[in-house]
């Protein structure tokens, strides 16, 4: 694990996640060859010691066989039209790495198809967004064996290697892969199948500090209690409602010692520096595709993921996607009570 | 059970329910003697043939002991401090009937109170909303069986009647009174607790037939899809998500014969039979104690009810009362992954 | 829609929903031919009043053209086998109706396969279990119009017909179909789309329900409370939980006059009825593809339904597919608290 | 901040945290006289350099004036008869500082209590486990600033201290108390308010973690997928469910670099690696009451809260709390459906 011998790699996709990916290869003396469709990143990561291409052919034809290639485009689709488009250039025994966030059913789909020529797709799931340059990404590798061992000392690079966290208590000796930061988790599908689960711990993490952080916000509640009518009770006891919260505060206090210590937590704590009452923001939450693979993993697994699809379905109502459910609930009540909506 | 003797009764509060329970024990011979803070309706009630009295004490004066008075009024402390006042005019043997949405615990304290002094407090969950004149009231009965039982021909008369609906299969001989509508359920705080946990339950069928109504509504979501970008997966399979469904038409056809026959989707149908869209409404809605009440209850316990829990939750987030934790969810969002929010 | 002309029909499939369609329809004139791979539930119906047939080939043999069949088969896969078996039979211009609990995304795509051979394949939701041959089914019809039109008839006698239901305030004149209790919702798979979320509406009113009675079943929580201890609070106020509620006669008593009357509470109150403590069940619930199916939807609608799902959710929990969940709590709480799990 | 003068401080109550927070004072250079109704513990830091006390009253005569006793005892009712005992034998401007369990609703009631005889009463969430000796202990306290003030050097010495994580991006200049690791979160009971809402954060992350978990230990469930039945349809797409995921790896490469990076997940990685099955533990999880208050304050806010609610229910569920739930729905199932519970 300790040798890190240099390698020569190809990088499709110059984003933030894809120009940090090569300047970590490239500063453990990795040799990149790099495209994208914008060539002004292109020209950005050759002024850093890359080697351009303007084409995934000429990208293909500047490595040498061999080749390996790291594709780490945003989407799904996009993902597949510039995987097959860079097949049609490579060789037998050539590995495509799947960085992005390609649901693992394409992955098994398509890791077959290119099986039939002789080409290995190995599915990346790659976590660590916009920090990975500084801190490294946790990375979730599926695909044959064959292909996944000999990139390992690329997967060593990107990683954030042993040393950024105190060694797991009952390991010892050599360290594993999964202490550096990557894993070969099994075959065709299953890193995307681990990053996916990942995403669905990840948005139910977030739910659960982002309710706790608004019953802090809202604990002035029976300050302005309102008397209540027949819609609404009043509250009962207003006097345990009364406090005003400094919650950045409370974030960064949490941060040590406390049980909720987390990177998100840090991100949180950080924000809310920024701004106490996030007022750059609306509230309305966007999901990806993982949070919503998760929940219908377990729907298929038939096992219960109530706190993790509660948390997306959230985010969904955070959009206004509910308001027809709404219309409908207060029709009922006004059906059996003739209660009207109240107005704010 | 057969056997309705007339008796005397006060009723306080005659908003919608405490006039038409007038109404209904009038219309069984009972004589009511009538009062409310607005004059008019108790000029309404009395040329409908009740008795009219001016104040509390007055309405008092006007009922022979042993007194029943029947409280119906639209929250808890209005109710509550209605039942000191008129309470301050009662006799030991008198009993005073709750029939609003008080917290049983209001009641367990209350009836402590008036026990005092003799005086009997029987807390009666009314269920039947604006509909009951005509249906008549589910009666769930808190108290003392002294002071239950000789209520029974008033029951008898505010509930629907075992005729309303086919008996349950089993139930044979002298129908019970749960089979008319009214049920002695237990001690002081009984009745209340029950009708607590119906509006409970009440929350979580309406959230049922909403949530599920949505999904037909949102059935076309394929047609329109937008093609996704790192934020948001495309849909993946649009061809499934292209019905426009008449949602009023489909309430309509599970009325009769379906598993979800319900008087709610009879309520329903009706709201969706005038406006397909709803458009009357916001989708802002409402909740009272009763729901909360129910939850903790359930916390209380130690028991899981998370599809009731969640369908208040979905109330309050209606009512934008999640904003702070979307924001911080986008805060997070942000923090690792650079992910702006998207406007709609 | 007065009209009941008689008509010819298959019905392939006579378990208890199958053999009860076939006998509201012979109740109405209708001729039908019936076959089953269990020879005596054909001959059962045969002594009924309708044709034997001895395999698919023989009904389609027995049918004058263009034939409709009714396919009446449990699972999905079983009825795909059975209408490709069928469909060899078959020509141009006949009716496959399947009445069973397929997926929609199975009907457009058998849809289609038929559709080349110029087969119409209807697919229809059809609600009401065992009771259907005293209630009537709820029909959920998708399909091509031309194909749906001239089976009015058979719909007709399969639903349950305007006289088992008050008309929904505001319906005046002549009845739609869905007043009867039959609509045809879409194009294919429109039928099965809608039954597929009646059925996720219907687990979350169950769970609505049975959370209710739980919450009631345990309002003694406060008599025999434990003092608590480092891992469990005590009870902080027992004297608002030392109620001993019969549960059966609270079903009984919600059926008339209160808002969650409903065909599920009448079940419940029969089932409370016979065994208050429903000791002859574990408490394993089953689950079948629509719940399934209907949180899938949601989740590719992008629209919360956080009841319905939850209640899935919990049947899977029911049959402890947590456990490892739950393994995981616990040495999550012995790792940073130190805290033993408690046995019972 | 930086000057850390030494104080003399009285501890009652030895368990792990009570003792560990003494040594921690200790090993600053304060002085500690110790209490406990376990003598062995007493002596026990009485050896490591502890002043022992024979009872409260001795404890206090051992203090001089103005006076701090820190409580450290498990539960809420033990943690209040000590305190009212202690409180007899203090005079005006002691200080108690609360730093268990307590309900923030009792705090805000005994502080009233103690503040007639002019003793100050602080409550002192105390979060660090059985880890605080090692990491310090996250201290969120409530009560007056007059109190509050003198005691910093006491809770520098607690808390972990700054240098134990690197400053939130943003923060300049000399450090806040909160990045030491203690904050004063406003007057009495906000202290143990900010702690319960740690703790129902904390359920939510666990969760979020367990229900992950377990979807990728259940990643193999169509390798013995069963074909299904009327009950329960056949896992459509088993193919996609292949993976024998190795768990503990898994958790440990998430801990470096990924967005879930938590001490949780810490934990959690130590546990699957002493024992990938979990096996010491039967799924059982305990709760205390934050996470019940927590729910609670929610609700008496009128927020929705619905992951960490549903975390705590799933923790009443893992206990069996909802089998009569279970048992109603597999009773309205054989009522409509005539579905027999299956046995496993």
């Amino acid at each position: 694990m300790a040798t890190r011998q240099p390698m020569q790699i190809g990088v499709v996709g110059l984003g933030r996640m894809g120009a940090d990916i090569a300047r970590r290869l490239m500063r453990d003396g990795h040799s990149c060859v790099v495209f994208d469709l914008d060539p002004d990143t292109v020209t950005a990561l050759e002024k850093e010691g890359a080697t351009a291409a303007s084409s995934p052919a000429d990208l293909v034809g500047k490595l040498a066989p061999p080749r390996a290639v790291w594709v780490m485009l945003p989407a799904g689709q996009i993902t597949g039209t510039a995987i097959d488009e860079l097949a049609s250039h490579l060789a037998a025994q050539d590995t495509v790495i799947d960085g992005g966030n390609s649901s693992y059913r394409d992955d098994i789909r398509r890791a077959a198809d290119l099986a039939r020529r002789g080409i290995h797709l190995i599915d990346c799931g790659t976590s660590g967004g916009v920090w990975g340059l500084e801190r490294g990404y946790s990375l979730m590798i599926g695909g044959d064996a064959d292909a996944v061992e000999p990139l390992r000392p690329i997967f060593l690079s990107i990683s954030p290697g042993i040393d950024t966290k105190p060694r797991t208590e009952g390991r010892t000796g050599q360290p594993d892969p999964a202490e550096h930061g990557f894993l070969h988790c099994g075959p065709s599908g299953a890193g995307h199948f681990v990053k996916m689960v990942h995403n669905g711990i990840e948005y139910g993490m977030m739910a659960s500090l982002a309710e706790g952080l608004n019953i802090l916000h809202h604990a002035d509640a029976g300050k302005d209690n309102a008397e209540g009518d027949a819609e609404t009770a009043p509250m009962e006891q207003p006097e345990f409602y009364r406090y005003e919260l400094d919650i950045a505060a409370i974030a960064e206090v949490w941060r040590r010692g406390s049980v909720v210590e987390s990177w998100l937590l840090d991100l949180t704590a950080a924000a809310l520096l920024r701004s106490a009452d996030l007022e750059e923001f609306t509230g309305r939450v966007s999901d990806s595709g993982e949070g919503r693979w998760t929940s219908i993993a377990a729907i298929d697994e038939g096992v219960p993921a109530p706190v993790l699809t509660t948390a997306l379905y959230s985010r969904f109502a955070s959009r206004g996607l509910d308001d027809f459910a709404g219309k409908a609930l207060s029709a009922m009540r006004k059906g059996f009570g003739g209660h009207d909506e109240k107005r704010q």
